[in-house]
């Protein structure tokens, strides 16, 4: 008998925590609004705090489910460091929500982000340095730094970059072009072949 | 007589824009509220609709007069972006509330960004785009996105960045490493020399 009445309690669970990623997509965490979730979920105001604690830990368990799929969808893999960016950027421009939360995120707390051992920043950092080290990714960046600019590029054309989209207004049209700019500019920075002589006299006015 | 009270209403807007600029960037627009401004500059909240119109008006004057200030100290240079991106990465570094104030308006708004003719984004795109033709910039990649991947990675580290401080926290430690790499990174994109084979035959594993 436990069994159906866990379902129901997860089938409910699930309908807060979409409606919550709609509410804290679009208002963040100060402006989001724990009824219009409960109204939106169809459940009651005080079910929510009993399954989450407090708005905050609400938007705490929404962006952690968020990010999990990023890593499910988009495994890490520093020994194709132009693939990668490339279907990080594909779920970047097909995840507004997640875009925006991350952005809420970022200006309205810092949490540190949900992350697992094997999926966390200095896990995929360190795999960076390793390949480094091996000689199979260019090593004349720090591999914190050429991380930064990988995830940094990704999303450089959602919300999560003020920039990206006012400097390119129709880059949602232009997708296949900026995959394929985004790959090839981790390309160039990683490739073994052209390290160390690539970044030396440039200003020397090369024709 | 008339200049003495032109003055002083001058000095009430700065400490009227000075406040806003802190609440503002602290809280964002619908966070704002024009009663702290008011009381923060010591100013009466009726005058500051009388000199800005509204809440968000006061908000676009805010986030202009900041822009300007990144135009005026920042000048564009398509002929030496490795030169270009370090001195917006210093900029971005040293100014956290305009980055903030970036972010909100990205979040919450989205004014046109309030430039000139001689800053707006598309005469800084067709520039890159002259030094590309005239073969002073590699043209493996577009102009306009190359100067998003400039702006985005100058700013990649500042809270305009939802990633670049949570991979690499110490960032403002290692700040002169950093511009190094940012630099280093734009020139090894830019350089004439390195164009259309720097971007092929990548995944052949080239050690």
């Amino acid at each position: 008998m436990a069994e159906p009445v866990l379902t129901k309690s997860e089938r409910t669970q699930e309908r807060i925590l979409e409606a919550a990623t709609e509410e804290f997509a679009a208002h963040g965490i100060a402006g989001g609004r724990v009824d219009r979730i409960a109204r939106a979920a169809g459940a009651n105001k005080s079910l929510i705090y009993d399954y989450f604690g407090s708005k905050e830990q609400l938007f705490h368990a929404v962006l952690e489910r968020h990010l999990r799929d990023v890593y499910r969808t988009v495994p890490f893999d520093a020994e194709d460091l132009p693939n990668y960016v490339g279907m990080l950027f594909d779920f970047a421009m097909d995840h507004p929500r997640l875009m925006r939360l991350v952005m809420w995120n970022g200006l309205e707390r810092r949490w540190d982000w949900p992350l697992d051992e094997t999926s966390s920043f200095s896990t995929q950092v360190a795999k960076i340095g390793a390949a480094q080290a091996a000689g199979r990714v260019a090593d004349t960046c720090p591999p914190d730094f050429l991380l930064t600019l990988i995830i940094t590029l990704a999303s450089a054309w959602t919300v999560a970059n003020p920039f990206g989209t006012s400097i390119m207004p129709d880059a949602a049209d232009r997708r296949a072009t900026l995959r394929v700019a985004v790959s090839d500019a981790v390309a160039q920075l990683t490739r073994r072949d052209l390290t160390v002589s690539a970044s030396r006299d440039n200003s020397a006015g090369a024709m």
